[in-house]
């Protein structure tokens, strides 16, 4: 079995030294499963041994397919994708596909060239988080042309006929703001990627996929707020560029400025570290001067001290979601597109009490 | 420019509609520079409008080239690889490259999946960190084909004629151990995924990348302490699998059985959360009773409290020196491979100090 000119191995070699005919070798080599295991197992082994390496620019001329898909994200390090891509991987993979990612870097023209080579690749469908507020007419060709898509995290307003899946925006900030205000907490400031304008006003109202999710997280607020009967005050909304420095700046400013904000609830989870490491050093006691909320369940909230409460997203269901709403829609292109808008749950603990004492009386 | 059939929008369409020739165009959408900067921008600007997709497979069969990148890693949820990636993909797209990634999730068979369908997709290059301890004949082959072909913190003992770029796992541990010991510590604990047997013995030798990171962070630690005039004693020696609730089993265990251990140095960044809840719930005090120094300087070591003392990897330099190495390999096949071991460097906060008054005597 051994052979030096490991590129001339055909599927032929391979079908006659496992002792089966060229398309059972065919079928077992592409994971299909009208082939028994056992005779999968042995073809795959004896490819491995002669060192068979399918064509596969050559077999995707012929067959339409390459049996993997592209996931295009736009910040790998980011503990929410990182950990959605996990699971995208793993549910794809039990199907017989395989995964290709690109990242973006939140940059629109990133993503453009991202779609593109995934697309000249010939992936059999694509999972994209978008690039907030960027131009999407290159996902709305795509979708046009036929290919399976799914977005991720981030609609894509002007793409239509495609499947999104997120975790449920507005609903996950209530649970965060209900819960400080059933700590009984009604001075509440919030560090948020969104500006608070005439949008949030808007999506604060039914309609709860159009936004990006930071806009979301805010109008999940204001309603929540709203809802309990208090005041939603402008200065009480930091705006935070995304990045843990500058959510470092914004919550530092949020504490000095308006001293009678006894809680503090942060949208995405690389501000919250920014947002943990201001209190810290701001001389405020966490929690009995402020009580903090954070975002996505990173493995320091049991760390810090206090531990860190957070708002935790289903980021395995989402992956699987999104994998398995790709794979329906590679299989059955007619298929109907869905919004999945997964629960949110609240992780208490220890960042979070009543609001203690105060030298300075709530107004 | 409205057209419905993006299907059929040729080169010709985008070539007549910028007003240049085919070739000029051909060129300008693969990014050449022999095409000025301006005409580049028009050409793309008119393709996009008019939804002209290359066929990039047919395009692929033509000029064997993909301007496309590939990395293989085994967890994308690791810091360490997620900012090495982020290095990667800006370097390698500085050079008109694209990059693909794939994880192997450490599964041998998943790795031979990845390298097997990134290089189906002709990838010009591929950066691997292999799976640890498993078969690297698929790389060899490989590597032996002339794919060009850069191992990043994992070397492949067998694969010959490729390019290695790591951290220097000996003089890491060195910086750790060194660190410590200058404090007065004489009974350092270490929790590490190598056992402590005959290799670790050998890999202390100069000899310093034929081993796993782990092995080699392991021998480092043992040249330290030797060098030092200091015993290794086994029972110091925590082995822990590649997992933070294992780590704190082999943190908790170290504790309680060897209570003369002052300091504890922990050879991984998900070994090092593990450790740091471990010692948190121990009842010991840090630095006082142990002193703590974690791997990777991950966004949490300064957030706790005592702010965790690191070895830093560079992260960057290592990510960039890989990508460049691989662009040195696709321009010139019969360039010269070369290893690079990168310095570490040691990033002195709280959870290091003296060793205190401890109940127990040192033995």
């Amino acid at each position: 079995m051994t052979r030096t000119a490991h590129q001339s191995v055909t599927i032929v070699d391979v079908a006659k030294a496992a002792g089966v005919s060229k398309s059972t070798a065919g079928r077992a080599l592409t994971g299909s499963d009208e082939v028994s295991a056992r005779t999968r197992d042995k073809v795959v082994r004896v490819a491995a041994e002669l060192g068979y390496r399918p064509n596969g620019v050559a077999r995707s001329m012929i067959t339409g397919n390459t049996e993997t898909v592209g996931v295009v994200i736009p910040d790998m390090s980011n503990r929410f994708f990182s950990a959605a891509l996990q699971s995208i991987a793993r549910t794809i993979r039990q199907h017989g596909y395989e995964l290709l990612v690109s990242s973006t870097e939140g940059e629109p023209a990133l993503e453009r060239r991202s779609v593109e080579v995934l697309s000249t690749k010939r992936v059999d469908g694509l999972i994209v988080a978008p690039v907030l507020g960027a131009d999407t007419d290159h996902l709305r060709r795509l979708a046009d042309s036929g290919t399976a898509l799914v977005l991720l995290d981030r609609p894509a307003p002007k793409v239509s006929g495609t499947s999104f899946v997120s975790v449920d925006n507005v609903e996950a900030s209530r649970l965060a703001v209900d819960h400080l205000i059933g700590l009984g907490h009604r001075h509440i400031g919030i560090i948020s990627e969104a500006r608070y304008d005439a949008t949030v006003t808007r999506a604060a109202e039914p309609s709860p996929t159009a936004h990006r999710p930071s806009t979301m997280r805010l109008a999940g607020y204001v309603r929540a707020m709203t809802d309990a009967g208090l005041e939603v005050r402008p200065e009480h909304i930091a705006h935070s560029a995304y990045s843990s420095a500058a959510s470092y700046a914004a919550t530092t400013r949020l504490l000095n400025v308006t001293p009678q904000v006894t809680a503090i609830y942060c949208t995405d989870n690389v501000l919250s570290v920014g947002a943990f490491a201001a209190l810290q050093d701001s001389g405020c006691h966490c929690p009995r001067d402020i009580s903090l909320v954070g975002f996505d369940d990173h493995d320091w909230a049991p760390l810090v001290r206090p531990r860190l409460t957070v708002v935790a997203q289903p980021t395995e269901v989402i992956g699987v979601t999104a994998a398995e709403d790709l794979l329906t829609a590679i299989a059955d292109p007619a298929r109907e597109p869905a919004t999945h808008l997964l629960p949110a749950r609240l992780v208490t603990r220890d960042s979070t009490a009543p609001p203690g004492l105060s030298l300075i009386p709530p107004t």
